[in-house]
């Protein structure tokens, strides 16, 4: 996103929220008619800019959108999200992030994010509809890990991890991890990973991480179907949730997980996986390629497999399949 | 290839290689016009047509190219190579599969083929520019595995059973696998194999299966860098190879490997393997994405991961990565 308007909207945000147009010409070095170009371009994004005297800018209200200035001035990291492509709307946020990584070379995009406001075609895992409605958080990263192509799949347990952590410690609500990618706050479903891979003989291409939050979504909105099972950030606080920052915190989580991953620290994501999942314990019907089978889930295995344990005694590996708490 | 010509050439192998034109208009249900279009096409095509008295079609030598016809009238496969594309030249067989996998169903592609009498971006592993001249047989098999995605790349496992064991039955030459994806003879590479995978979460989208074999190659018309390393099967054998027959059985093999991969038969691919097998017993320089050391190829396990004993003694398990015997 390199919309001049966010160089004027960092001056005012350095000025405390506002700024003398002088102040923003001399530091800028643009001439005053760019400077009302850029307010109005930032009013036109749903920034309230007041102006109580002549030739003074004051910011009264933020936008509301996930715009990249506002993710990127909370984030602080080194990799993850140092790059954002903006979109109102698309049908996926992981078809625009693949066509970038077939066009070039994927090692340059390592980090790179695509945002949408709404997903018009978005899909969750096996190809299930998944409504992608504005208010929500809609992400694709794109990554080219260094990683054993046996361990990828755990990118998605470092994701999983991070949404929850992000949002005990943000807004101390108890998220828990459903196996394998969803993310639950009680019964039903806050937010949903997807993470598409691309490989060469065994050898990782890229993969794309796709990450969608019902952050703030009301419920009543959403399809009759849908609403017993799924709640939203919103929902659960009774207020609405500053999507930038929640998401700053979240890819922080995600970077130094997925830092610990390309270290071959799986033991540790493996321990925090556990310690955060709903599924362990629990009695789960599983329908993989083959066939359905239910029994207890017992635990992870170091690949980030469930291991369920079966009427018989038998304990089952599941590397990939559907699974219903029971 | 929905080319109508190939139906007149039908007419003419089932009447021994001549038809009367009547018997042709007759048996295709066309005028006569349409028939003098299809042998135009035919001869255009490299195939010599002689009409020996008037209204007498007489086949006195076949295409040298690699067409569809040519090769599914040898096939007898249940769906490998059932459909194929053909294209005289093309960059890159599979960036043309790629292009299919994306737009259609891949499950609907299960087994279709791209076919090119030359590459024009050949690409081998890691992005090494290899030479793809005509002659050779360049493709490309679209497939829609129900693997589990741990055990996908046992794919090019089967494939290079498949390739070892054609060269060896058709041509009687000593083909042996070079770990992880080449064929050998002598010391000499004479094909290569690459699969590019798509997967969602550990879900198998696609696989794409490219296939390249030195067939009828001139070595004295390589690279002088290359002639060293790599060999024909013309050059090995001192004569053309029937490549339309010989790939029909290289994908006749792949088939029935396949069909054993996807009923879990790992241990049957794995132990035809190593009876194939260069690599085992020779000492190799492994380089992957973290390292590189040397040692002694033991075995293989049933992932067909690479066993390397060091020089300490300890054993380390090699997914993915450049071996190089020494």
């Amino acid at each position: 996103m390199d919309d001049p308007a966010f160089d004027v909207l960092r001056v005012l945000d350095e000025g405390g929220g506002s700024a003398p147009a002088d102040t923003i010409t001399a530091s800028l070095g643009i001439p005053r008619s760019r400077v009302t170009e850029a307010v109005d371009r930032l009013r036109a994004l749903g920034y309230a800019i007041a102006e109580p005297r002549k030739d003074l800018y004051q910011l009264t209200k933020r936008s509301g959108r996930l715009l990249p200035y506002e993710i990127q001035k909370h984030l602080g990291t080194k990799f993850i999200g140092r790059r954002m492509k903006y979109l109102e709307t698309t049908e996926s946020t992981t078809w625009i992030a693949r066509d970038l990584a077939c066009r070039q070379d994927p090692a340059q995009l390592h980090g790179t994010m695509v945002i949408a406001e709404e997903q018009t075609g978005g899909q969750g895992r096996l190809g299930r509809a998944w409504a992608s409605p504005p208010g929500g958080i809609w992400t694709t990263i794109i990554l080219a890990p260094k990683i054993p192509i046996d361990r990828v799949f755990m990118v998605t347990m470092a994701a999983a991890i991070a949404v929850a952590r992000a949002v005990r410690k943000d807004l101390d609500l108890g998220a828990l991890i459903k196996w394998p990618n969803d993310i639950f706050i009680g019964d039903k479903k806050v937010a949903g990973l997807l993470l598409e891979l691309s490989a060469e003989n065994a050898v990782v291409n890229y993969t794309l991480l796709g990450l969608g939050i019902d952050a703030n979504i009301s419920i009543a909105r959403l399809d009759p179907g849908l609403r017993a099972a799924v709640t939203s950030l919103s929902a659960e606080l009774g207020r609405e949730v500053d999507r930038p920052a929640f998401l700053a915190t979240v890819l922080r989580e995600f970077e130094r997980h997925y830092e610990l991953l390309e270290a071959g620290e799986y033991e540790a994501i493996v321990r925090e996986w556990r310690s955060l999942s709903l599924t362990l314990g629990h009695r789960v019907r599983i329908t993989t390629l083959a066939k359905t089978f239910e029994g207890e889930a017992v635990d992870i295995d170091e690949f980030g497999a469930l291991l369920v344990r079966k009427e018989t005694g038998a304990v089952e590996r599941v590397i990939a399949g559907d699974c219903r708490h029971i």
